[in-house]
C-alpha cells in the first residue's frame, strides 16, 4: 500500500485534483489516498499555509498530489502566510530540488499556440529546474542601509543567490540522464558574463558532462534563451537552469505550446519522492465555476505513479485516456475550438475514467 | 557642436555603425563624432575591453553611438576583460540607470513573428529596464565556504541582489513619466512573492504612483510576464522592471515582434545623456559579410537626436526615411521574405540617405 498525501489547496485547485482523484480511484491500485488542506485554505482553517499536519502528512506519504495555492484575497497578508509559502516550504522541508516541467504541443492544440503552427507542431521540450537553491532561499537577505552603490545611506532591500557544488552536481546528474532517455542534448542556461554563481554553474555543469560524454551539451545565457524559445522552440531537447531562471523560462515554455492546461509537473527528491502539481496555477478567477480544464492534472497523476511509485503501465493507461478524450475531441473551455465538444471539468475527468 | 562618442565594438558593431553614421552625416548637423575601440576589439588593441581613452571619450561626449561587443574568441578570457565588461562598465561609469527598449512590429514585418499576425500585428511596447543596480552589481559576490543551506562546508558562489530607495524611485519616475506619454498604462513587474528586493521595489512603485494618478498601474509576477508576453503582448503598454529581469524580458519581447534587426534602444543618465544601441548583438556568425540589418542601428541614433541632443525633427526625418525604405520592398536577409528586394548592409544605409 503506497500513502498519497492530497493537497487540493485554492483557486481551482480542489476541482481539479478531484478529477485526478477519481482517474486515480478507477486504476484500482494498491494506493492510500488522505487529504489535507495546504495554501490559503490551510491559513483558514488553522493559520498558517502549510500547517505542521499537512507538512507531516507530506513527509510520510510515498508522493503528495497538488492542485494549486493563491488567490488575490491573500495579497494584504505577511509574505511568510501567504499561499506561496506553502509551495516553497513543502520544497524545502522535502528536498525536493528537481523540477521537471515538459513543455509539449500536443497535436490537437497546435491551433491554440500563439506560434505559429510550423513552431510548435511536434514541439517537445523537458525543462528541469533546480528547486531548493539559488536566490530562492539564499541567505542573508532582508533590509539594510546602503554601504556602497549608487546611494550609500540609502535604504535598501538585498537577497543573495547562491549555489554550491554539491547542489549544481546533482542537478546536472538528474539533466544528463534525463537527456539519455531522450535526444541526448542538453542546453544549461545561465547569465556566466554576468553572475559568479551562473560561473561556477556552467564550469561545474562541463565537470559532469565528462560522465556523460554520449549527451550533447552546449550553453546558453538566459536572455538568449528567453529569444530562442520564442524563435524555434523546436531546436530545444533538455533544458537545465537554476531556480529563479527556470520559474521564468519554463513559465515561458510552457506558454508557447499553447497547451498549458495540460502540462504536469514533477519536483523530485534524491530517491524520486516527489510532488505532482500543474503547470498552471490557482486561476481564482474561473474557481468554482466547473470549466478549469483537469488534465494537467490528471497527467500529474501519471507522473506520479512512473517517478514515485514505480507503477508505469498504469500511468500509460492514464496517458492513453487522455489522448484517446482528445482525439473524441472533448475541450475544456481554455483548449475548446470551432469543431470539438465544450465539456465541464467533471465531463472531462468522467471522460478519462471512461476511457481507462 | 554636440560631441558624439562612436564606439562601433565587434562583430557586426562596425558594418552597422558605419551606415549610421552615414545617415547622421548626409543630415548636416552641428555634430563632431570621435571613434574608440570598445570590446573585444579594444581588447585586441590596449589590452582591456574597455580602454581609459575610449571611456574619457564616452564621458566627454554628449551622447554615444554604441555599435555592439562580443565574440566566441574572447570566450576563454577572465570574466573581467570580457567584450561584454565593456557594456557593463559604461553603464555604471555613466550613470545610465535608464534603459529603454521599445519592442515594436513593424507593419511590414508581422510576418516575420514567431508569433501568429494577429497577436503582434500593431504591437508597441515600451520596456524600461533599470540598468546599474540589482545583481548586476550587487556586493558582495564571489566563491567562498557555504555556512549553512543543504551542504554547509561544501564550496560555493554566491551574487546579492539589492536596490535602494532612491535607485528605485528614480527609474519609477522615469516608467510613469513615459507612460504619461503614451497610454497610461505601466506594469511593474517583479517577484515579490519570493524576493525582499521585488517587495521593496513593488512598495516604493505603489507609492511614486502617487504622484502620477492619471497612469493606471498594475503588478506582475516575471513568471507571468513572461507567459503573458508570449499569449497577449499587446495588452502591454509600458513596463518597467529590474536589471535582471528585464534584460530576459526585453529580449523575449524583442524577438517575439519579428522585428528585432530594427529595433534601437536607449540607456539614459539623469540629465538625458545616453548610450544608444540597436537591441540586437553581435552577430560574429554574420560579421564582415555586408550582410547585417544597419535599421537597429540607424534608428537608435534618430533616439540619440531626440532624447540626447534635442534635435526631434532630425529623428523624425530618419524615421522616415527608415519608413519609406522599408515601404519600397527593401529587405536586408534577415527581414527578407518572397515578393521584396534583398539588399546589402550599405545598401540599406545608401538607401536611408536617398530618402531623406
Ligand atoms: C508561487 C511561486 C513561489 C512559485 C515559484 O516561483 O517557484 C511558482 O511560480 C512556481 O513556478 O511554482
Ligand atoms: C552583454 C550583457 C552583459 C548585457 C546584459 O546582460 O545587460 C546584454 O545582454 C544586454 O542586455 O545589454
Amino acid at each position: 500500500m503506497k500513502k498519497i498525501a492530497v493537497l487540493p489547496g485554492d483557486g481551482i485547485g480542489p476541482e481539479i485534483v478531484a478529477e485526478a482523484v477519481k482517474v486515480l480511484n478507477a486504476l484500482d491500485l494498491p494506493l492510500q489516498l488522505d487529504w489535507a488542506d495546504v495554501g490559503g485554505k490551510a491559513y483558514e482553517t488553522s493559520g498558517h499555509p502549510l500547517p505542521p499536519a499537512t507538512l507531516k502528512l507530506a513527509q510520510e506519504a510515498d508522493a503528495v498530489l497538488f492542485g494549486a495555492v493563491g488567490d488575490w484575497k491573500y495579497d494584504k497578508l505577511e509574505r511568510s502566510l501567504r499561499p506561496e509559502q506553502a509551495i516553497l516550504g513543502l520544497r524545502k522541508a522535502l528536498g525536493l530540488f528537481a523540477n521537471f516541467r515538459p513543455a509539449i504541443c500536443y497535436e490537437q492544440l497546435t491551433h491554440a499556440s500563439s506560434l505559429k503552427p510550423e513552431l510548435v507542431a511536434g514541439l517537445d521540450i523537458l525543462l528541469i529546474r533546480e528547486l531548493t537553491g539559488d536566490i530562492y532561499f539564499g541567505q542573508p537577505r532582508g533590509r539594510r542601509t546602503a554601504v556602497d552603490g549608487h546611494f550609500p545611506g540609502a535604504d535598501e532591500a538585498f537577497d543573495t543567490m547562491r549555489y554550491s557544488r554539491p547542489e549544481i552536481e546533482r542537478i546536472a546528474h538528474v539533466a544528463f540522464q534525463a537527456a539519455q532517455k531522450r535526444n541526448k542534448r542538453l542546453t544549461s542556461v545561465d547569465k556566466a558574463n554576468v553572475l559568479e554563481t551562473s560561473q561556477f554553474w556552467k564550469d561545474i555543469v562541463i565537470e559532469v558532462h565528462k560522465s556523460y560524454p554520449d549527451v550533447e551539451l552546449d550553453h546558453m545565457y538566459v536572455d538568449n534563451a528567453a529569444m530562442q524559445l520564442v524563435k524555434a522552440p523546436k531546436k530545444f531537447d533538455v533544458v537545465v537552469t537554476g531556480n529563479m531562471f527556470g520559474d521564468i523560462l519554463s513559465d515561458e515554455a510552457a506558454m508557447l505550446t499553447g497547451s498549458i492546461g495540460m502540462l504536469p509537473s514533477a519536483s523530485l527528491d534524491a530517491n524520486n519522492k516527489g510532488l505532482y502539481e500543474p503547470s498552471h496555477g490557482s486561476a481564482p478567477d474561473i474557481a468554482g465555476k466547473g470549466i478549469a480544464n483537469p488534465l494537467a492534472t490528471i497527467l500529474s497523476a501519471a507522473m506520479m505513479l512512473k517517478f514515485s511509485l514505480s507503477l508505469p503501465d498504469a500511468a500509460a493507461r492514464i496517458e492513453a485516456a487522455v489522448e484517446s478524450v482528445l482525439a473524441q475531441g472533448l475541450r475544456t473551455a481554455d483548449i475548446w475550438s470551432e469543431g470539438t465538444s465544450k465539456v465541464t471539468t467533471i465531463e472531462m475527468g468522467d471522460a478519462v475514467v471512461k476511457a481507462i
